[in-house]
């Protein structure tokens, strides 16, 4: 089973330098990294988040301060906590947990987090800075597609990468942050025709389209790379866009579902939080 | 010649749509759409630029303020007249012209323009609204290539487009519009390996790499529509990235440089100014 891409490896090294960064700072007696969640009601999927980025950053050294707010609040109850946090010099990071519910303004709410602190890149400004090139924060799905890669220590330059879905939270940034690194990047999704041929010419080919099992032997190639982002629910089993036995015959390298692209989100979440800390020092 | 795309001739249809946009509210005594544009210095590209703004848009009917600033002013200044400008309820659009002498924070100036009446889509907020989907205004260039393509009343959906550049300007944005109408989108550069084979099998090449002439007639197939972004002074002539003589008769179509995508933008950002003036009275 050489050919999985283990993200739990991956995970294990960044917390490693994680620690490290905390630890050297507890010894300086310098301020460390600190994250505040903001939880409005009760979404099952989202105390769950919750609860699972404050084991890691807990785990990390890292500090992390829950806000809830009942589904009974008002927006402005929210902005509120949001100002409050942007103030506050101990928190480096603010989280706030999506989908809200539904009434509540979204994007009026997001807007005021400030853009040194969103270090889940929710707001137009850090997603402005980020497709200009210039990233405050990465996003931390799309990042960790990019570091499983990376990872793997292949050469990405001028490599032929294909992106098959194009969501605002993965595939358009994760296609973003392949050209940054110099592949040639083709976005295909739902309209592309011949989307079989097209995939399997890809050296790299990253899945997101959130359709259990879509992607079988016939849209690899043997010498391909292929990252799996989808998380459905299927058969009662968390599974990816990968139907995994079939392709990882075929392909060179391919991550599971689990324990691939998921098992490094939060990591890199506290990760931006260590680098919130480091830029707003300076 | 009928391989042509003529930019001037679609630029006529938006000018008549804005001209009966502007007269339309004139004899109803409602407020006309008026552009503010910012000079600093000298830059002689940039004087050009905005005079051929300003007879475009009082052609058309639309108000025009200039705002110079000499060279020995500061950052604070221009950001003084932005502020104002951004008050201003009778100004609809901001353009501030680019580059600014370098003496002057280009950033930090840019980011004081507000959102609302970012015709120009500087700001990295108009960015990040652009690239989620969510455009307030299209910036001028893409959006040229994006109306040339449609003039054609081509489907472009499930195309193969291809754009070769990478710029926050013109290939990054053409990319996510052409995107939005569903086609699959290749993004290539300087690093792409094969791109004659990557760029012959698109059904729509998009060029914007500034270098004279680069394309020739090896890199389209018969049934490719071009569009040639590069506007690169070439022998004394303004050139674009294609080679004319050698591709029109290869190609199904291709915009003449300048003629082309050029001749649409300057039209564009007064339109942007006619929406901004609609947008903002709701």
């Amino acid at each position: 089973m050489g050919k999985i891409i283990n993200g739990k490896e991956v995970a294990l090294k960044v917390k490693e330098d994680i620690k490290n960064f905390i630890s050297n700072r507890k010894e300086k007696d310098l301020k460390i990294p600190k994250i505040a969640s903001i939880l409005v009601g009760n979404d099952g999927g989202s105390i769950y988040y919750m609860a699972s980025q404050e084991k890691v950053a807990v785990s990390l050294g890292a500090g992390f301060l829950k806000v809830t707010l009942p589904e009974t609040s008002k927006n402005e109850d929210v902005i509120s906590e949001i100002h409050k946090l942007n103030e506050d010099k101990d928190v480096q990071g603010i989280i706030l947990q999506l989908p809200l519910p539904s009434n509540f303004d979204e994007k009026k709410i997001i807007k005021e987090i400030s853009p040194s602190k969103d270090i889940d890149c929710l707001t137009f400004e850090s997603q402005g800075k980020l497709y200009m090139g210039e990233p405050k924060f990465l996003p931390c799905t799309p990042n960790s597609v990019v570091t499983l890669i990376k990872s793997l220590n292949v050469d990405i330059v001028g490599k032929n990468v294909v992106v098959l879905g194009r969501s605002n939270i993965v595939g358009k940034p994760v296609a973003q942050l392949l050209l940054n690194e110099n592949a040639t990047v083709t976005i295909c999704h739902s309209k592309t025709k011949n989307l079989r041929e097209v995939c399997r010419v890809a050296d790299i080919l990253v899945v997101a389209i959130g359709r259990p099992k879509f992607i079988d032997e016939t849209y690899v190639n043997e010498d391909a790379i292929v990252i799996d982002v989808g998380t459905s629910s299927f058969e009662g089993k968390i599974t990816g866009d990968v139907d995994f036995d079939k392709v990882i015959d075929k392909c060179k390298l391919l991550t599971p579902v689990p324990g691939g692209v998921g098992a490094l989100t939060t990591t890199l979440l506290i990760k931006n939080a260590c680098e919130a800390l480091e830029q707003n020092e300076y």
